[in-house]
């Protein structure tokens, strides 16, 4: 018995936000303090290092479960299944629903509970529940969909990840044009099959690491005390992120029994172009081997980080054929990495 | 192998807010018309209904996630474990931490990774995340922990439920008055034992039920509109759990291949005394049998309804015999149910 995505599904906002529209942006220091460079210096500067031209919002009047429902009904077709047979949803997000030009977080229902109101499924054994897990969300909601299929108290599972981080995003922070809004959604079926999840690997570094990414006031000291944004520590997460993710992903790839010599595609979490690219070579470097061209398919350029969103989104494109020069092939070895917010770092090594 | 409840704790806020104390609110109707009755009558008809006499409220200072890690250290120091050894730290809630006289949920990083840190565990394969799920969140950890031991994934697993709803109430609603403050802990863990989780069933209902419970404004017209608290049709909820959590418990102790006259002992979420008895007499009805006295330990006279809470922490009493002329033995068929906001329902039979 394998555990296999059977489908996939994303949306991806229509609203375009270019990197010219935050020239008029007033970017502030931490301390409140104004930034020496002009913006046209400080949008080049963050182009460089994260390949980001253009992210997605939301349309206003949508929230994350809405796009999470969109991604959804997709991957229920792609998979060819009746979504009364599901046996759980499982909703990875981080800040919940959050209403345009509001600052509260709304989760109650949860979110998967609206995306199977929203779907019209009927049945009450489907269970919907949501995790929160920073950026790795969607994989770990991959890894506890494979285990209640193991447990044997799941068959059928619908994992999506979904994040409107432009509704928390602080205006006066460089870092708010990084953020961005989108959802992937994956059925994940127990089948007779071969392949599927081979192996997979989690861990959360929460002793010195635990508020690296954490919900902290704007950079301009006049706005109201009691409004929180997403706000990081970016050059320890990249410091984090490079030291740990390739060994996960060398201990997965070790649990599987695979070289790096069979692994065709790799999927990891969007966050900076320049920190993929760094964790990509220090993985090939592990094992003295060199970097395949388009190993590593991306879209962060056109589609920002939208957390959760940005590995089952891009999957879809591959499988869709809408990424250019990629694509996925039976029997393939693929992997996911994921690392965020948490800090949680997880990765799965899968037979397609 | 057997899934067990090895440690239990705690945290009861030392604030008593007692009824008396609400005697000065402005309580509202839903179209923020006045209401007709005095607030003695008001409090002493909800008295009636509720069973509630007084309720817990965090200190100022403290969040959900200090209460999980205040009730966390207890069930670690109960269960004789070194946390280091923890598989899994799965922490359920449903607004994550909010800061006094704020409006914002904070769950960056997840209330998980913030217990974890602040038990200094080092180990980063213990995997921190959050379950959102209504007030069944903790009976659901449970239950993915359980699922985790199954799928040979995990062997030792904390599973907390915490909440703060005084910091989401409306206070000109007289739903209010329900809501409380705690938090409760579990070690679970694979042992050679016999008994433990016996069978466990879960139910989401969507379709017509999602928004029962749900995030709306104040009865307060004249407060902002955008500021929105923790609301419920308190009607619809009792006739939907009068209707359904029987026969969940029924379904759960068949597949347990039990008989009623087995179980010693039952510990439903307590939302509401009038509700948790309706519910236990029409369970004994379907199988055409007595109450037997004492079967269902109540602690929400004193505490409350703290969501996730209510159920590990009445377990935590009654086995530390806090609760007079209550106590669960060796061998003892105790069975665990919870409804809330989703609208879930759970239910565990366990051999203790």
């Amino acid at each position: 018995m394998a555990t296999k995505i059977t489908g996939t599904g994303s949306y991806i906002p229509e609203s375009i936000e270019k990197n010219e529209d935050f020239h008029n942006h007033q970017f502030l220091n931490v301390d409140g303090s104004s930034l020496t460079h002009p913006n046209s210096v400080i949008i080049e500067k963050f182009k460089a290092i994260t390949g980001i031209n253009e992210r997605r919002y939301a349309f206003d009047h949508l929230t994350s479960s809405d796009l999470a429902f969109f991604a959804a009904e997709k991957a229920i077709a792609n998979a060819g299944i009746d979504p009364e047979e599901l046996d759980y949803i499982i909703m990875a997000h981080n800040f919940g629903d959050v209403k345009h030009n509001t600052v509260q977080t709304d989760v109650l229902p949860c979110l998967a509970s609206r995306v199977k109101h929203s779907l019209r499924i009927k049945n009450p054994k489907c269970v919907a529940y949501d995790i929160l897990f920073g950026c790795p969300g969607w994989i770990e909601g991959v890894i506890q969909a494979n285990a209640f299929i193991k447990a044997g108290i799941a068959k059928k599972c619908l994992v999506i990840g979904s994040e409107t981080l432009s509704r928390v995003v602080d205006k006066h922070d460089r870092d708010s044009m990084i953020y961005s809004d989108g959802a992937g959604a994956t059925v994940i079926e127990a089948t007779d099959e071969e392949g599927g999840i081979l192996a997979h690997e989690t861990g959360s570094y929460t002793y010195d690491e635990a508020y690296y990414l954490f919900f902290g006031n704007s950079n301009n000291k006049e706005l109201c005390p009691d409004t929180r944004y997403i706000k990081m520590d970016g050059r320890k997460i990249y410091e984090f992120a490079l030291k740990h993710v390739p060994l996960a992903m060398k201990t997965c790839l070790d649990k599987a029994n695979l070289d790096i010599k069979d692994v065709k595609k790799i999927f990891i979490h969007q966050a900076n172009e320049k920190m993929d690219e760094a964790i990509l070579k220090r993985f090939y470097k592990l094992y003295d081997a060199e970097i395949p061209e388009g190993i590593m398919p991306m879209s962060i350029q056109e589609l920002g980080n939208s957390s959760v969103a940005t590995i089952p989104t891009l999957f879809d494109l591959v499988r869709n054929n809408k990424i250019a020069n990629q694509s996925v092939n039976k029997g393939d070895i693929i992997m996911f990495a994921s690392v965020g917010g948490g800090m949680h770092i997880n990765t799965i090594v899968y037979q397609y």
